[in-house]
């Protein structure tokens, strides 16, 4: 019988100028996957620069693309309503931008996650996920795309002929839909560690999830989203990463 | 005998969203290099597109990058005091991205020209040119580095294994050291293109143009700097490339 | 019986840095009220201080503050989701840095109308609308807010006890609802000027307009929204007064 | 006899969007004066509001607009090469910005003190020091100007007809031409509290200081500039105000 595994992922490189955020240093060695912010949202060059020699240097974890909206006073996480032709664009250059950065180093990109109000606006959106997964294709159709398990990103990825990786949430409650549970709403934020823990191995195991009807729904965990911002966090990603190892679970970049 | 042969460049793709700005799709078929602008003084990832389609459809004119300093407003005129880290990632980060661009559409680009104030600033800051020549050279080391003739960027190319393209103005007056004359002085600019080729034709045939004060300079052309904001400016690049051909000087892409 | 009266206005000081766009001095003095841009979806401090000039030495233009979203890339042309606290901060940003420029040159702002997406946003969205109209209201309650005819905005600008200005418009069809028919729509502009003439006429002194539909619906008309950007958009207006005069009709400032 | 005054200063307001920066809230107490950032090298409007309710809340804290390039990634710390015109117009909009919402929330700006490069800038270019005084005196001639002790900034002050407030470092050394000495050299940081204090006092007292080669120079001392960003700096100007006090010295908004 192989071997469970799965991928830790989390939001890196999201300092600019003068302005510093998140704990990379910490986080690296706890994760498989970065997703690295490209200069729209967050993130500028020598911030990229410095995200991508960190990733090498930690030897083991993936470099992922994490473009978003042109806007950096709202950190990526405003809604922006772009033609197709101004999402592709803005792929495009995101995209380059961290590549080339990347290339320069030694290192190149693994997988591409849209960030915060892009990401989101893909579970409503299929056209805007379709466009998502053509500018990666038409980019580089080695990259792997990773999107809301089960949901149109993954979806358009596959149309697309693209590697995709389905990720989930360990402390985030689901709709019937899949979708995740607005955090306005009570129960959104599932703070307990091992509660998270167990639904990420039932996820792994039985492909399947409790949303927060009751129901069960199904769904396919390719990756975890994790947070490196703050102790408290930190330590939940530690705890979820002791449970999964005492299920035997390996955690391994896709 | 071998043939004499010259580029001319032309800094392209300059519109930026709504703001449109220089005639493009006219300078292009009389140029055979565009330095294109990657999106920090002008340029937008749309706009990028558009200019690598076009120089692509054009079929002979090479694909430059010109980035500049991190300042719309300024149109990269301003000079900025960056640290060598700074200049640095800014200059790996615009070549990135147009790069990226690049190679989507099925293009390479084959020169590097910075733009503007970061372009003037080398000439007295031969610091400022080897931080230049160092990101041009760790980005891609086959790419051509065009800085004003026999000045600090060719002499930092050539240092760093580089091979470089030596710029020189057909309107443009020259000093005594080999720097243009600043335009706010009498007798800056060259607005006869009758004496603009002749001057040109003498730095290709005799490695010589006169400077303002009456002095015969060395010289080494192996570009041309022309404009094409303007009706005016497009017939002076085709009064030159008459007088090019007329002398059996070829226009061709380094 | 007293005079009937109409104002006109027009967006101006788009230009931002190196680009410049539209035709302010050339549509000035044919409308009784501008709209600027206030630097955040177009115009920079510079452009701003000359547009307030030009309209200064016009001496009869009412000077308007056009405040938009951020995003110069999209000129205000798309739609961002900010929160209610984020919009109260951005009108207030931009009405302040009008307001003092314009104060420093014994100008003051008469009307405030919000731009692009802002202003369109509004049609579905009354919340939207009551913290535009707040935001006006505790900076100045001395401001007239100017919002589509008969729709949110000037309710909301009602509702806070502001003075409001109707908007119609005289080259666009409306639905049913007194809404703009979208652009795409076949018949959505109006090109003849002397049907666009007549159609404001009545609005004036009768309260009407035929929508798109076939329908009369009520419309209640303060001012008309004029354009200059180009020959033709300025020849449009010149008709437009033309008619007007003809009618007994004055163009003046509220 | 009368009683010795002195003003404390610091910057304020410099947080952006998602990025927090300083500890507004704790330092406010201890100072007399926020300079506060006006939204181009950091700040932006939610913040600029947020920091005018606290310093209005404080009671007794003067409110300063605090200027800058519009540099955001380099917190206005890199120098940028402005015409007159410009330096004139973006001085003109900062401060029209931060008035605006001041006014809003029933405060009104005290003084202006320029931020970074913009602020450096101004030791050796009396231009540029007489562009900044004279756009304060057309905005308001009520304001004050304050800048580096008797330099520049304050005698263009005076010249512009402007009071004008001497600001004094406590925590670093001077040359003998009183300016600052650059923190790249040796000895330019002094880090023992009570020595900075003994030091503030005798510019205070005597109108001297000893300069790093160790001759007395003239210093004039309105305001002394504090850093509020971590605890050290915080402790450091606790004591410094310790100190002053028990030399019967006020700590007092000018």
């Amino acid at each position: 019988m192989s071997k469970l595994t799965i991928d830790l992922n989390a939001d890196l490189g999201e300092s600019f100028g003068n302005y510093s955020i998140g704990n990379d240093s910490e986080i690296i060695p706890l994760i498989s996957s970065a997703n690295v912010a490209c200069g729209f949202h967050a993130g500028d060059p020598g911030v990229m620069i410095e995200t991508v020699k960190r990733i090498k240097a930690s030897g083991s974890t993936g470099l992922g693309a994490h473009p978003g909206f042109l806007d950096l006073m709202g950190f990526g996480r405003r809604y922006m309503q772009l033609s197709d032709d101004e999402v592709y664009a803005m792929m495009l250059y995101q995209l380059s931008a961290l590549d080339g950065i990347a290339r320069t180093y030694g290192l190149s990109i693994n997988h591409v996650k849209p960030h915060g109000a892009l990401y989101n606006a893909t579970f409503k959106d299929d056209n805007l996920a379709r466009v998502i997964a053509e500018a990666v294709k038409d980019f580089n159709p080695e990259l792997k795309l990773m999107g809301l398990a089960n949901n149109n990103l993954v979806k358009a990825g596959e149309a697309a002929g693209l590697e995709v990786k389905n990720e989930v949430f360990a402390d985030r409650a689901y709709e019937e839909d899949g979708t995740l549970v607005s955090r306005s709403k009570e129960g959104a934020m599932i703070t307990d560690s091992d509660l998270a823990a167990k639904r990420v191995i039932r996820m792994l195991k039985e492909g399947k999830v409790e949303s927060i009807s009751g129901k069960d729904i199904d769904i396919k965990a390719d990756s975890i989203c994790v947070h490196g911002d703050g102790e408290k966090a930190l330590e939940f990603v530690k705890e979820i990463r002791r449970n999964l190892k005492e299920q035997g679970i390996d955690i391994e970049t896709f």
